[in-house]
């Protein structure tokens, strides 16, 4: 069972950065002068509703249900921007009765047929770090919800070394899965920015990528085996390297988001723990030059295993934020303005595994950033990265308090598509935010990710309405351009309107079929996913 | 539109091998002595009911038909060897009533919507290779057939050479895909053995893999856009390098099988067409040796493209068959036993690539190699496999000819569990055919193919039994063993009894329910793919 992350933000206390006065000085350059720091409504000021369970969940259960005032606003939703203005404001209204956390997959079983059976809605809950409203307490036309916590689901049952593959409980922490298969000298390597809470269930059902799944894979690559609990039944896919027996339903489970079932196991591909990693940064003359590096990489079979690059306003964002003034930014900037970079493109590149191997890699990889004007950072800028890199969470609170709008977004597209749809969710987004800041992040051969960060002053009390015109028009834009809605967010409630245009009525049609199949009560999670009629 | 096969075997005249004086006193030295050669009955001996095709349809389509006894008996089904026993005989009886080639995606829909609206089954047929009864003329309690052939589906749409993806008609060729790809320096690089028949919208259906798909990748991965034509609707996935927007539809289309609809264009990643290829031979003190060898190369990152690694009998099979004898065969002899290899497992691999990097990365293969107790043969055999790498079949009607079972099957599983089920299958083989033989195809990070091959003197008049109990035996083996039904061939009619245990209840029942959204009318395909009831 892992943490518990703060009940109107992200993470810990004990873990939290904060935003260095440096940053906020830059920033108000940018935006205007900030608010003082304004923090969440008191403890006391919460608003919810009494639970209103049905006894026939409520007394059957009762071991594993909590269902107090806190527990209950732990788990009323995720960490989404909109999540977390409403918790902030005390607006808790709608939290689930209950949360329920069954010790294994025939409690899951148990509690999903009897949520069946008494007409319960149920969130299914790992790490609770959904930024897309998939933790949204949608009732779905029901009166009672349980929030289901899969989070004593948490072993790792088995660790076949010579097939290198963990077999996993859904609700196990990636950070306790890793710590265990480091115990052996493996890895998973996979690290969303949610690493530290998130669940590989939850993973799996998100069908998210990590920083490193350029090389790693994403989720959906590591995952050779899985069992869903649904309210029809369970789906038990052994842990198989390759099939010709389609259509493949490991890829059902992977990214159904609690709509079809709880997943309560995951099989996962494990490798051995890298004996070096190395990250490094270089900078480009632009987004274009850098990101065609990237491309040429990896259509290459060079790429590294971590590859982002920012665009011009994200490194310049990224250097104002980290606060490198007065003496030593005047330095970079004139080492970068005579290597011709300064106002250039960003990249941290990484490479994992054993030490030969990756220097072999590296040398391939170098010739071909030089050959497209990279210039050196060197491994400083990486190990700026690698201390930062989970807490941007963090910081957003930080902003919040002061009064700021701050929000990301993903997509992806094809090589040849990616700069147009670069400049459309660019300009819907500029409409709305003075700050608009992108990356690639993820490197496939046919093409890649985009990951948007956008900054304004929120319009206090309007925070809400402000966030859904930006939100609107940058997935309007995304559909236009043909990019996919979302690239490692998942669907959840923010995304389920556009999934329509995605696949289409039909595919709409069949994603329905299956659910009637699996949840004929149409209990599981409710509004997310899936267009609403 | 490609060159039609021999209604009664594999390929055409002027392409077919045949079994070598050698080959076949070899074979006789272990199966005893075979029959004179007997060919298919006479053409006119053909038999086959008149069409009965609603004038509905007959009549509305009447410009992409033809019921004429040639097109009928080509479509009648496919090439397993159960079909060509059939087909050898003359029993064409519940061929389909008509073939209908449309010229396009609305083409096919009108035909799909006219046959659902007249209760007329629909087989859609590809380059009609099937080996696991994908193209059995099964009605599903339906007067009428037709089957659907995409040939005429067969342009290369697009070719995006910057986000390397072709969009390809359902219908067109990998052989002439190849050609036309290699025009422009690209390849797709998928080589099943039916490769010089087979349709790219085939493949797709049925999650082929290929013979250099160690290194390019299944057709599932290959595979990042689809358009499906279902009686109910269009399912139009756009090329797309990643989501996280699942289930993943794509894989749903993939491994279709027909049973949801026909695919009318494929969008496959493509590469640069390779410099150089290099093909060697192997030989390892056993098939344990090799296997090991391949496992830590393919975990390490290092496999060639092409890793193929037979057992004993199929090496000595191998030698036997390819006629090597006499003073050759002597000094063979010699060298692998001073080498300590003799009666040991054949391997061949295979780089293919730029020159640099095929040099490199051999460089570290043969390292492993040879750490692992290989022994190297030099190109010499890899060319010997390349000159006869899409002639197994036709050896096959030439075995078939004179009275000899010959059939292949194949299944996968985990590293760990491998030789489990190599014994498991091969021991379920031996008590139904003298001959066994197997190897090893495709290797994964979690697991490896295994490709059997078993031979017997056929019963004649028997033949159907015959081959029912030893196939029947195998796939229990493989069940019982948790290996895959299938691992490229396809689930088609043979396998679909044991989908079952595979995917489970409710796998069954959610593949059952995204048939009934497609395909309201159960038109499709009838008997393939899922278990009947």
């Amino acid at each position: 069972m892992g943490r518990e992350m703060r009940w109107w933000g992200w993470g810990e206390d004990d873990h939290a950065g904060s935003v260095s006065d440096a940053a906020l000085a830059w920033l108000e350059g940018e935006l205007g002068t900030l608010d003082a720091p304004r923090g969440a409504v008191a403890w006391e000021e919460v608003r919810l509703e009494d639970p209103r369970l049905p006894a026939a969940v409520r007394d059957r259960f009762g071991d594993i249900l909590r269902d107090d005032r806190a527990a209950r606003v732990l788990h009323a939703r995720g960490k989404s921007y909109p999540d977390l203005v409403r918790q902030r404001a005390g607006d808790c209204t709608g939290a689930p009765d209950a949360v329920l956390t069954p010790r294994d997959h025939d409690e899951v079983r148990a509690v999903l047929e009897a949520c069946a059976g008494a007409g319960v809605a149920v969130v299914p809950f790992g790490g609770g770090t959904s930024v897309v409203g998939g933790l949204e307490p949608l009732r779905g036309g029901f009166d009672a919800l349980v929030s289901l916590d899969l989070g004593a689901l948490d072993g790792l049952e088995n660790l076949d070394e010579r097939s290198q593959v963990a077999i996993v409980g859904g609700g196990m922490r990636a950070v306790e899965l890793e710590a265990r298969l480091g115990e052996r000298g493996f890895t998973l390597g996979h690290y969303p920015q949610s690493y530290e809470y998130v669940t590989i269930g939850g993973c799996a059902a998100t069908r998210s990528a990590g920083q490193a799944s350029t090389g790693y894979g994403r989720i959906d690559e590591l995952v050779v085996g899985a069992r869903l609990a649904a309210p029809a039944g369970d789906l038990d896919l052994r842990a198989q390297p390759a099939s010709a027996a389609g259509p493949e339903l490991r890829r059902v489970v992977v990214g159904s988001e609690g709509v079809l079932g709880a997943i309560t196991r995951v099989a996962v591909r494990v490798r051995p723990a890298p004996e070096v990693t190395r990250y490094e940064g270089w900078m480009f003359p632009g987004f274009g030059a850098g990101a065609e590096a990237l491309r040429r990489l990896e259509q290459g079979g060079a790429a590294p295993d971590v590859a982002r690059l920012s665009d011009e306003d994200e490194t310049r964002l990224g250097l104002g934020m980290t606060g490198v003034r007065g003496v030593r930014a005047g330095a970079l900037q004139a080492y970068l303005r005579a290597r011709g970079v300064a106002g250039g493109s960003l990249a941290i590149v990484g490479w994992e595994g054993p030490d030969e191997a990756v220097r072999v890699r590296r040398e391939v990889a170098v010739e071909a950033l030089r050959d497209a004007g990279g210039v050196a950072l060197g491994q400083p800028a990486g190990r700026v990265w690698v201390r930062s890199r989970f807490q941007g969470p963090y910081l957003r609170d930080d902003l919040m308090d002061r009064g700021v709008l701050v929000e990301t977004l993903e997509t992806a597209t094809t090589w040849a598509q990616l700069f147009t749809l670069y400049r459309a969710v660019g300009d819907a987004l500029r409409d709305h935010a003075p700050l608009v800041a992108c990356h690639v992040s993820h490197l496939y051969p046919t093409g890649a990710s985009l990951y948007f960060t956008f900054m304004a002053r929120a319009r206090r009390g309007e925070e809400l309405a402000q966030w859904g015109a930006a939100k609107a028009a940058a997935c309007e834009a995304i559909v236009a351009a043909g990019g996919t809605i979302t690239h490692h967010h998942a669907v959840g409630h923010d995304h389920a309107p556009y999934v329509g245009a995605e696949v289409g009525d039909t595919g709409v049609a069949a994603l329905r079929a299956l659910k009637r199949e699996l949840d004929p009560a149409g209990i599981m999670n409710p509004g997310k996913r899936l267009p609403t009629d």
